[in-house]
């Protein structure tokens, strides 16, 4: 039994004994949230909207629209969409009606919201929740509920148009985000079967050695290799193959000498994954992403839907993730990994009726690492993250003037003005600067005796201590 | 059987039809949302951004923080907090681990958040969705999971201050949202256990009598009188007299002279309600809301964990819903209340082990029935609901310059505009036009042999037809 199987045991029978009256029949609370869950605290809220500010005007600067689906689906939807990690889905209890499900990510409903209305193109965004009984850990960003970041662009176009978009997006969202250098890796299914093809694995054979391959960024390949050869059934042969193709890395040129490889280029898959490879290079140029950007024929992707470009970005430098006991060999997962995409032409005519397809291609932005990331960020700097957007506390020296200051916080709330004042009857001026300090407020309206007559209020710099006076007509 | 029970019961029978391989084997889909769920496509969410935009300055006007809970809790943490209501709350299915069940409002979330991490004071909002197993009428604006937005401070402070504050939010929402007139009544739950009391309602009855007493906004007194002495078993006398008292409404005045009513001026927690009252209305004339304000004995609300002021905001005019079969009775229940809540001084108490309570004061803005008037609104009107935000198109009417609107779009993005381009290469001037005339883009930068030589961009508005040559140099 693990740590955190005792954990969830212990809740659960601390529950049944609250049910039952617990002891002496006191009510016992387990006062937590679920396992793998959070609350985000005013500060991670304020973290949270700024990353999703940058990110949703990207998505607003690319002309897409958003949408949203229902938490749950029909069980149904979700079934034979995940393959193993099915059992990963979290199930509603059968309460009469139809039985449900917690969605799982955003494409699987995206699909069917399209297939449902019979729309046949649209670029949209959607970000929001998604449910997995994984296991979680948390310190890296790994939750059982977490945020999911999804662009698409869904519609019968020309080639790689739509996804060189989607590249220059993944390329100007890092940057904005400002979480050091970064690159992205490219490759494309097509490219991989074929590759697969000429080196002698059984087509039947193609998935499982696609993810062995996909190992490549946590294993050495000789690790890989043994894998592919003890686990997976190849001959050695056929293995060293693919590690000769598996270990290129380019661009645009590499694209160009596989294209005259004299094996792959007989394959018809490959061909045509490499001359779209190229053709995507050439739009990459134009929006000046090519930097960034290396065809690396180690990328494979775990999701069975990809039919084409594949990509991920990976960050160069990340801020070290916390020790956890879930060993090592774990930890380097999701490193640097913070958005992963393709295209998938073959999901939304799983959904249709008639199979009418809709050619699909889209990213993920990694949201919850990147929340980690900034928040780390944010504790190791010294500048203190504000949570609300208060401009002024309407303030006073002197007693029994409640009634002024809260006419006058009313003017400023008139105005437009963000402000605040203490709840207090007379409040001591140094609590009003307190709170002010505590909470980032920069300016301190403050009224007394004087200022009333006089028909003006002090504004004072709470930074600076300077005070102005300034006349009330002024202010709303 | 109901026919929404028969639909679900097909429903159902379809997915296991569906498991079990369907007829000759074929899959057969049920290509919808769960009942009571919906899809926001596109327009929807322009509008819910535009409410959700309004809602939130104004929050964030007055200093508010916010924070986010799971979708989920332990169902110990929801059990005992809605009486009867409790039914209605969708629980997770046994998958081993903790019982689960999602979220049924936001103010127990809240109130377990500030038990737990040991807050006794915040001004937080929180916007998100909750879940209940009800009977939906979704063409009003009521569903199966829907929007909750929440504006609640927690902390001891003087007396009805922040209950003002919540009041003077809610006039300014309702009046930034443009629903036209509106009207917010008052009231407190101690002025009617006292009034009840004073009225010779045995103490064991007052909840069940003070639903009873909710029941008038739908209901005419004649009706609500003989459910209280031919059900709630009072005597006719004792109901005559509460009937006196639940017709009064005013405002200042009208607390001032019961305050002299010879018998509520005898009872501690009437007077206690009625001081504060009139506290609070001095203090909303400073706020200069007091024109929207009525003070009615009649208010009652159903929640049991309000320990003080209660108000709910009312739309004179509602725009009519479109007609259902669930009878007549039904329709009236949620007519024109928008927004409401009260004081619960208790419930943070019921979390804390020690019992420790922190007072709390908060608002409840109707979201999903403001979507519903949004949307009724949005399609009668002439304008058109613009889905995205794109600037400009970049187009040409000439074939092969796809590289060159491709290099224009991308220096339009890190110019910060927002651009699209058709994904094709050589699109039709006039589906470009099209385009643009669809989702309302203002703007078409045209882009031609004889502009790439001269170093200008063809710009032309869409609706004016005008057009100007602009230097390259110019755009980015």
């Amino acid at each position: 039994m693990t740590l955190s199987q005792i954990d969830e045991e212990v809740a659960k029978l601390l529950q049944l004994k609250a049910q039952l009256g617990g002891d002496e029949g006191k009510h016992v609370f387990v006062l937590k949230t679920a396992k793998g869950t959070r609350d985000y605290n005013p500060k991670q809220m304020a973290i949270r909207e700024k990353v999703f500010n940058i990110i949703i005007s990207c998505f607003k600067r690319h002309g897409a629209e958003t949408i949203d689906t229902p938490v749950f689906e029909l069980k149904e939807t979700l079934t034979g969409k995940y393959g193993e990690d099915s059992k990963l889905i979290y199930d509603l209890k059968d309460q009469g009606g139809e039985l449900l499900s917690l969605r799982y990510d955003l494409t699987v409903p995206f699909a069917r919201y399209l297939a449902m209305n019979k729309i046949t193109n649209i670029k949209r965004y959607h970000i929001a929740k998604v449910y997995r009984r994984d296991n979680p850990a948390m310190t890296r960003g790994r939750y059982r509920e977490f945020y999911q970041c999804d662009f698409d662009i869904a519609g019968q176009y020309d080639a790689m148009i739509p996804d060189a978009e989607c590249l220059k997006i993944v390329y100007e969202i890092l940057n904005e985000l400002d979480l050091g250098d970064f690159h992205i890796k490219v490759n494309d299914r097509r490219i991989l079967d074929g590759m697969f093809a000429v080196c002698g694995v059984p087509d039947e054979k193609f998935r499982t050695i696609c993810s062995t391959v996909d190992k490549l960024d946590k294993m050495a390949w000789e690790d890989v290799k043994k894998e592919m050869v003890n686990e997976k059934g190849l001959s050695e042969d056929v293995a060293d193959r693919i590690g000769e193709y598996v270990s290129m890395q380019g661009g645009q040129d590499l694209a160009e000498r596989l294209l005259q490889d004299p094996k792959l280029s007989q394959n018809k898959q490959a061909c045509a994954g490499l001359t779209d490879m190229k053709l995507l290079f050439s739009y990459l140029e134009l929006f000046q992403v090519t930097d960034k950007v290396v065809f690396d024929l180690s990328l494979a992707r775990g999701l069975d839907y990809y039919t084409g470009v594949i990509y991920e970005a990976i960050l160069s430098q990340t801020i070290p993730a916390p020790a956890e006991q879930n060993g090592a060999d774990e930890a380097g997962v999701s490193v640097g990994s913070v958005a992963g995409g393709g295209r998938y032409d073959g999901l939304v005519g799983m959904f249709d009726p008639k199979g009418r397809k809709v050619p699909c291609v889209g990213v993920s932005i990694g949201i919850e690492r990147i929340f980690s990331i900034m928040e780390q960020k944010a504790e190791t700097s010294s500048e203190k993250v504000r949570t609300t957007e208060t401009q002024v506390l309407v303030a006073s020296a002197q007693k029994n003037l409640l009634e002024e200051r809260l006419k006058l916080t009313s003017e400023l709330w008139n105005a437009g003005v963000k402000a605040e004042v203490l709840y207090k009857k007379n409040p001591k001026l140094l609590s009003q600067l307190q709170h002010c300090e505590e909470t980032g407020i920069p300016l301190v309206a403050i009224l007394g005796e004087q200022e009333l007559k006089d028909g003006v209020v002090k504004l004072r710099n709470v930074a600076s201590r300077e005070e102005v006076d300034v006349p009330r007509a002024d202010l709303s």
